[in-house]
């Protein structure tokens, strides 16, 4: 009999890491207490990497994308903002890598058309984990620990990417998450709802107030605005390429939720108490199913 | 010398607080330690009554609003959904009640018109304070301890509301909360702004949700509709009456929320891409003002 706790059989030995911001920054956290597990980084923040640097358990540690594509890899997973990885892709394309290839982005569509053109094999992934802050500073293991974790696995890429698709559900098992998947296409209609959508929504929500109220307006607000509007916090850059890269659902939902919006409107504005109260009913019982 | 800290001296020795929801329950809570007040409740929730009927620090405690009125106050506190509130300030000036009154109503201007109409001594007020629960049995004094509190004086009420502002600023000072002043046609303009458009943005949202993704699609979801959408999950009874008391206003700010979003969505579709990042980066940094 064994007198220790075997370790978990790790599906890859040498992980690459492409980003070290808030979701790259947290999954190599993450990663870390695997024994057996090598870890090389990637970021081209000279300042991430010279923080990087200092952490002992990462076996190498680069700002040059190069140098990051010419080390031995099991696993590159790309976790850079989404159309940085989408040009990390093309390289690799080019370069012909040997390693499997994955990635944490926001919008799986895209990403996927360009590892499919460059003959990568590549499974795409999504940790539904954030912050409305940015940033390796910021970053944590808990973030990614146990989170909802979505693989986006497409039929063109044929019996490669099936067998990479079971050592990736593995790989995120071993932080506790719960692994989904579904296809690129579907995750991008799902997460323009109830995530691009949310944060197009708090922006507008936030921009109403100061255009309306002029910026001492915020002396005034309490929890409901705060929780509101709490992502519209979040630095744009990522969600300026996120609704690009997803800018015909997205546009599409915006549309609809203004319908409903003129639909509330019209039911206050004509104070038709029992059609408010009917909508209202509806959406809040809805809404509630969301343990808290 | 003294030998013990003098107690607080109190503006209002006998208060009666109509209404043990989340708010009144909360306001009567954290009344309670401050000894040589009398605390008398009034609620019509039989069950409501008979809980808090096991509180030996409550004076009187009665499910009869005529009861309540009769009964020798120094202030009324009427803590009951906004309409019931209204009403109950009808049934005041009939009975020519010698007390002042005050309310914690999210809505000013209407009941501000009854109490001028009942000839009431009458000054409202707005704890910003809540949570998207409702009722006594989630009631605590720390949801209104120390929060922003606002009074609502009127100047067509003459000498005698200025001397009851004042004791009614004083009573909230010894809750810890930050009082200032506003009008209640001001009040209404910015907390339609800011409290009641969220309101409806939020459940507007979640209703999208519902309308497009069907129920499942809570499955999928992760922190940032659950933020956005949080307030939605209140309970609608409230916001209906809130609603149609600020109908003008929401009606009207819900115009320029849609306006807003209609901006993002054409710079979206349209791929206008240093469009959407300069108003997204004027949006957020507005934002991010709002300390955590």
């Amino acid at each position: 009999m064994p007198r220790f706790k075997l370790p978990p059989r790790l599906p890859f030995r040498r992980l690459g890491v492409a980003g070290l911001g808030l979701i790259g920054g947290s999954l190599a956290k993450a990663f870390m207490p695997f024994g057996g597990l090598e870890i090389s980084v990637f970021d081209n923040n000279p300042e991430t990497i010279r923080e990087a640097g200092r952490i002992k358990r990462l076996a190498r540690v680069t700002s040059d994308p190069d140098e990051f594509l010419s080390w031995p890899l099991d696993l590159a997973y790309l976790c850079l903002p989404v159309r940085r990885n989408i040009e990390l892709v093309g390289r690799m394309g080019r370069l012909g890598v040997p390693f499997p290839v994955t990635d944490s982005g926001s919008t799986k569509g895209p990403i996927t058309e360009a590892a499919l053109s460059a003959g990568l094999n590549f499974c795409g992934g999504h940790p539904i984990a954030g912050k409305e802050v940015a940033g390796f500073g910021h970053s944590s293991a808990d973030l990614v620990r146990g989170c909802l974790f979505l693989l986006t696995p497409d039929q063109r890429f044929g019996d490669r990417q099936r067998e990479l698709l079971g050592r990736l559900r593995n790989l995120h098992e071993l932080l506790g998450c719960r692994v989904r998947l579904v296809s690129p296409s579907e995750h991008d209609r799902i997460y323009g709802l109830i995530s691009h959508l949310p944060y197009v929504a708090a922006s507008a929500l936030a921009g109403t107030a100061l255009e309306v109220g002029g910026p001492d307006i915020l002396s005034w607000v309490g929890t409901g605005f705060r929780d509101t509007t709490r992502v519209g916090a979040s630095p744009p850059r990522k969600w300026v390429e996120v609704a690009m890269e997803n800018s015909e659902n997205l546009s599409g939902y915006i549309g609809d939720l203004m319908g409903v919006l003129g639909r509330l409107r019209d039911l206050i504005a004509d104070r038709d108490e029992p059609g408010l109260a009917g909508l209202l009913e509806e959406i809040s019982s809805f809404r509630r199913r969301l343990a808290k």
